[in-house]
């Protein structure tokens, strides 16, 4: 007996790659093939649906080598203007003054985050030296402003509540520029101005925030008013912790190789710290580096939220219509439709 | 400096038991203590208010020890009627007949699943012999029959858009008997008997489904209208793959040891298999038995889902108010509300 899993049905199908859903559709019997699933969308995306990710963009970390010497490599993108922009100056800044060289992962909190960052950072004779200038960033600054999407054009994909973009956190979900953000709803009560009597027109941008997804990295930070420098960063690991929306800066994501910060021991101590004295050991981070310092890092892209293929690929993973699949969920949460990167071919 | 994280205010909170919440808004500068945490609610929660789970209803699986000889234990709750009692029926025939003893963990996929099971599955020769007897379940059984949450008394926690219980995948979802389940949504059209021309009263129980939490184990299954027969196993470990709902069958949940599986290696196979040509490993499983035969295991609790500390602890967990948060989400889906377990004290 073969026994498959979920998305084992692409496992059948990796061989073909024009119409790859004819043979796993005949093998359950059926006559017509079936329509794409969300992979063969993205395989089958057109180049110019993808948008390159300059280097300068990305952070590049690497941890000691695992227990059988192999290298571990994780590579983040952080976010474009208008998200965040000062914590990701701050982060630029530490990677430059070479920070993070020699410090490690410090927290593993199953179902929820990695944390990496000076372990001594509370003793104030061993904690490493922070570099000059770091900008002390405001609460407000958690929140941004946008286009209201559903001025824009193309209408950007939206994804909540039967594809209508609301859900339990907020009011619109949808990808923006290659990153999930969420919006709140504004009821727009007709005025008018109290001297001349004209209607005042609604407002065409709305507040707007990134929203914590599986992948994530933010900003620790110590209680309220402090907000983080960004020398404490931590990558979401788990089911998306939506409180935390607004509540703490999201700066990028990571794009390869998570499974190194996902797979590592878990922290006995209270949050998931790692505790020395339960035996934990803490990973070493050997250095974090920019991407235009790196050499032969490879190039990266994603797929364009506001391509026609993205529209396809989102449809797709909302109503699951490929060989597997016996019925269409007719919704997917933000977080379950990841922007699709690759590597550049 | 000291940075936290997320959840950090608790650790500040861990010493002092009665309003522990006190200490920390001290320390963010507030003179009235800030709402409890989560966690607190749970810690605080009467005896009366926690369910047990019966020893019956456990599955506990011995993965061989890790690296450092230590064991491996996890401990699984299996789902009580009306769902999924035919697979659930099959894996109780399986531990007694010791399938799974000498058998493996082959599949970690990041972000998706950890699966278990023969791994010679698909070699006829070498395919370890089934018991006698498995039910062969119909799809139909994805899905049961509960009594409209809406009429219920007390109403259960509804988990969702502001606390109204629906999303992108359901148009309601709620906290029932210590689980996370959907149902869709049914319009009461008003219709009369065309005999006597008496209204038919609207139905008092509609179609509900568990849901793919992170956590949730479910049996793999190979291209419909097979169903598969619990030999093959899965377990979410990331975002909740709510597209899977209704299309296999969930039968339980880790309650202890998840990060025994969390944590394993990524495979380096197509969708996380493990691949012994690539240098992969897979992990053994040493056996796997049903509750009552594990010589002092400990006795486990949730906290009861009806309860008015389980009320109050859902309202907490969508309204982050303790000293860390500084604006409440206003909802929380149904994934972001884990039912709380624990040893009995």
């Amino acid at each position: 007996m073969r026994i498959l899993l979920p998305t084992a049905a692409l496992l059948a199908l990796a061989a073909s790659p024009v119409y790859p859903q004819a043979s796993a559709n005949l093998a359950a019997g059926k006559t017509q093939p079936s329509p794409l699933a969300p992979s063969e969308i993205v395989a089958q995306a057109p180049k110019a649906d993808w948008t390159a990710i300059a280097a300068s963009d990305l952070l590049v970390m690497d941890l000691a080598p695992d227990a059988k010497g192999k290298p571990r490599r994780v590579v983040i993108q952080l976010m474009p203007p208008p998200f965040s922009q000062g914590w990701i100056g701050n982060i630029r800044k530490l990677t430059v003054a070479r920070f993070w060289d020699g410090t490690a992962v410090n927290r593993v909190q199953d179902n929820y985050v990695v944390q990496w960052g000076d372990p001594d950072a509370e003793d104030k004779v061993k904690a490493k030296k922070l570099p000059e200038g770091l900008a002390v960033m405001p609460e407000s600054e958690y929140e941004t402003s946008l286009e209201d999407p559903y001025k824009a054009k193309p209408k950007p994909v939206f994804a909540g509540e039967r594809g209508r973009g609301f859900d339990a956190y907020s009011r619109t979900n949808y990808l923006y520029r290659g990153w999930p953000v969420a919006m709140d709803y504004i009821q727009y009560v007709p005025i008018k101005d109290a001297t001349t009597g004209r209607p005042i027109p609604a407002p065409t941008t709305r507040a707007a925030w990134p929203v914590h997804c599986y992948g994530m990295v933010g900003v620790g930070r110590d209680l309220s008013p402090n907000t983080g420098n960004g020398a404490e960063l931590y990558v979401v690991i788990g089911h998306a912790p939506r409180h935390l929306d607004r509540n703490i800066a999201l700066v990028g994501r990571v794009i390869e190789g998570i499974e190194h910060l996902s797979s590592l021991p878990r922290g006995h101590g209270a949050l998931g710290f790692y505790d020395l004295a339960q035996g934990d050991e803490r990973t070493g981070i050997r250095s974090i580096r920019l991407g235009t310092e790196v050499k032969d890092l490879p190039a990266y892209e994603y797929l364009s939220t506001e391509s026609q293929s993205f529209a396809q690929y989102a449809d797709a993973r909302a109503n699951r219509r490929d060989a597997f699949f016996i019925r269409p969920a007719g919704g997917a949460d933000i977080c379950n439709i990841p922007v699709p990167v690759r590597r550049v071919k």
